[in-house]
C-alpha cells in the first residue's frame, strides 16, 4: 500500500510509492560522463574567468594566476547584477524590481574534479570555509536578503560546466520556499517552544532507520517525507540558525559528514548527478530560535513529471528507510587517492 | 539587466535574464523522437491495459475491444490506490496517512500519436470532454479533495510510455500549491473584490504582448512571470472556478485554444518535450469568486538546476514578450492530416 507522508519543514505531501519500483539499483543509469574539452575553472585557465574575488592560495602566488586551492569569481553570465538600485514597482498586477543581486562561483579545486567525493575532506574543509568567508561578505550589502548556496553536478542536474564548483546568489527578496519553511517552523516553534528540526534530529537519532551518518557534531538522514530517491539532510546536531556563524571547528564536522554522504551516494549509485543546496535563515534576521540551517541532497535519477510541478506533491518510488539502508551499507573507498595525485585529466 | 517579477498567483519570484541566451532557437535541442517497441496503449492491445473505466466508442463495439476513440483505464503502477481507509495519524513530528486515492490514465487516440498536436481539433474536444466526465465521476468520492489533471509528452517530461495519454490523480489532501494559490487568490479578493486571474487576463488582452490566442472564450498567454522559456497559461475568459464545471460548448472552445498553443509550441521548438497541468479549485469547495481554473504548459527545454529546487526561485533565460512573439509566429500547418489517414504507425 502506497503511503502519504508529510514534511513537517516545508508542509508538502508526498508518495512513498514503494510497489512502482522494486530495488535501489534500478536507479544507477544516470551516470555523470566527463565531456573533456577546454576548462576554464583548471589551473592556468585563470584569465578565461573573471578576476577571482577571494582564493585561499599558496604564500607567494598572485592573484589570477596559478597556486590557488579554492577560488571564487563571479558568474560570467549571471542571473544578477551587483550594481544599481532595486526600484520595486508595481506593472498593474504585477510586482518588478530591478535584477540586483549577487552571483559567484565557487571553484572547489585547482585539478578537474567532477565531484567533491574525489577531493579529500581536508579540501572539501577549505570549500566549506569559502562558502562562509563569502556569505559574511555579502552579507554586509544591506541590499541582499537572502544567501542560496547551491551545487549542480552533472549535466541532467543543470551544471553547464563539469569540472566541480558551487554557485552562491543573493537576493534582494526572500525567495518563496525559504519563507514558507521560515512561517511553517515559527508556527510550530508558537505551538511547541522548540526548534522543529531540533525535534526531527532528537527522533530520527533515537529512531535510527533513516540515520546515514552521525559524526563530529553532524547528522545524515534521508528524510521521513523524502521527495526523491536517495535525497538527504545534513544537519548539525546544535541549533544554529545561519549556516554563516558557522565555527572553523565545525566546518570540519561538516566537510566530514558531507564527505561521507556524498561518496556513500557516488558508490551506492554509480556517481548519478545530483545537486545540493544550504537551506539557511534570511541575512535580514537575527539567530531566531526557530529554524536551524542545513543541506539538502537531491540526487537527479527520476524525471519530475507533469504532477510534481503541477501540485508540490511528490511520487517517490524509494522508502528513505531502504535508501538508508543502501547507503549505510555502501562499500566506499575510505579515503580518495588524493587531487594532486591520480585526478589530474 | 535582468529583472526580477512576481507570479501574483503562485506568489513565487522569477528572475528574467535576457542575457543569458540569445534566441528562441537555442531551445530547439529536445526533440521528442519515437521510440517504437510494443504498445499496450494502441487500438488491438486493450488487452495488456488494466479493464476499462471509460471508453468513446463506435456503436455496436465492446468493452476492452477495439472501436473506441479514447480510452480511461485505471494506472497499472498507481501510485494511489482506491480501497481502504485514510488512517489519518502522527508518527512523532510527522504526519502520514494511507495512500487512497485515484491514478487514471486517459488514452487520447487508437493510433500510435506522440503528442495532442497530431490530433484533429475534434478528437482533442473528445479529450477534454473523458477530463470532465472523469472528474465529474471521481468527485462522487468524498475521500477525494483535489484533482490533478497533467500530462507528460516526451521521455525528459516524465513520460515512460510515448502514446499520447493524460493521467488523473485524486488526492485525500490538498496538494500544497494548490492551498498556496488558493490562500493567496482568496487574500487578493479580500482585498481588492475581483478574482486576480480575471484581473490578469483583462491586463494582458489591453496589454497584448504577451497574448499567443484569443478565440472562441479562452485566451492563451505567456505569463509575466514565467517560471521556463514558452511556458504558456490557457484560461477561459469567463470566470470559472472549477474546471469539471466546464460546458459542452466551452470544452470545444477549450479544445480549439489547446490544439492551437500546442501546436504553435511543437512548430517553434521542434516538438520539444513538455508537461501540462489543470490548475483548478479542490472538489470539496464551493464555485468560489476568487479562484479561477487554467492550464500551465510547461515546455521542458532548460535542466532544473540547484538554485530552483532550493528556493521556489527561477531563472528563466527568455522574456515572455520574446516567447509570445516566437509563438504567434510559428508557421504551423493549420489542419493536420488527422489520425485516421496519416498517422499510423
Amino acid at each position: 500500500m502506497p503511503e502519504l507522508r508529510r514534511d513537517p519543514v516545508a508542509g508538502r505531501w508526498v508518495i512513498i510509492a514503494t510497489d512502482r519500483a522494486a530495488r535501489p539499483h534500478q536507479f544507477q543509469g544516470q551516470k555523470r560522463v566527463p565531456r573533456g574539452g577546454f576548462c576554464p575553472f583548471c589551473e592556468g585557465n585563470e584569465t578565461k574567468t573573471p578576476p577571482e574575488i577571494l582564493a585561499y592560495r599558496s604564500p607567494g602566488t598572485h592573484p589570477n594566476t596559478p597556486g590557488w586551492r579554492v577560488r571564487v569569481v563571479p558568474n560570467k553570465y549571471p542571473a544578477l547584477r551587483v550594481e544599481g538600485d532595486l526600484h520595486m514597482r508595481g506593472v498593474g498586477v504585477y510586482d518588478t524590481m530591478e535584477g540586483i543581486g549577487a552571483h559567484e562561483v565557487l571553484i572547489e579545486s585547482p585539478k578537474h574534479v567532477l565531484s567533491p567525493s574525489e577531493l579529500t575532506t581536508e579540501a572539501l574543509e577549505e570549500v566549506v570555509r569559502a562558502y562562509r568567508d563569502r556569505m559574511l561578505d555579502l552579507k554586509k550589502d544591506v541590499r541582499l536578503v537572502c544567501a542560496m548556496l547551491f551545487k549542480n553536478v552533472g549535466v541532467e542536474a543543470g551544471a553547464s560546466l563539469e569540472h566541480s564548483h558551487s554557485q552562491l546568489i543573493c537576493t534582494p527578496v526572500a525567495p518563496k520556499r525559504v519563507q514558507e519553511e521560515m512561517d511553517r517552523c515559527n508556527e510550530f516553534y508558537r505551538f511547541r517552544g522548540r526548534c522543529l528540526l531540533c525535534d526531527i534530529i532528537q527522533q530520527e537519532l533515537a529512531d535510527g532507520q533513516r540515520v546515514v551518518v552521525d559524526k563530529e557534531g553532524f547528522v545524515v538522514l534521508t528524510p521521513y517525507a523524502s521527495r526523491f530517491p536517495f535525497e538527504m539532510w545534513i544537519l548539525p546536531r546544535q541549533h544554529t540558525a545561519h549556516f554563516e556563524d558557522i565555527t572553523d571547528e565545525m566546518i570540519g564536522g561538516l566537510a566530514g559528514a558531507l564527505h561521507e554522504a556524498l561518496r556513500r551516494l557516488d558508490a551506492s549509485l554509480d556517481d548519478p548527478p545530483y545537486n545540493y543546496n544550504i537551506h539557511t535563515v534570511p541575512f535580514v534576521l537575527g539567530p531566531v530560535p526557530y529554524y536551524h540551517w542545513h543541506i539538502e541532497v537531491i540526487p537527479r535519477v527520476t524525471a519530475i513529471a507533469g504532477f510534481e510541478w503541477g501540485t508540490g506533491f511528490y511520487i517517490n518510488p524509494v522508502a528513505p528507510e531502504t535508501a538508508a539502508q543502501f547507503l549505510r551499507e555502501a562499500s566506499w573507498k575510505r579515503e580518495p587517492a588524493g587531487v594532486g595525485t591520480a585526478a589530474s585529466r
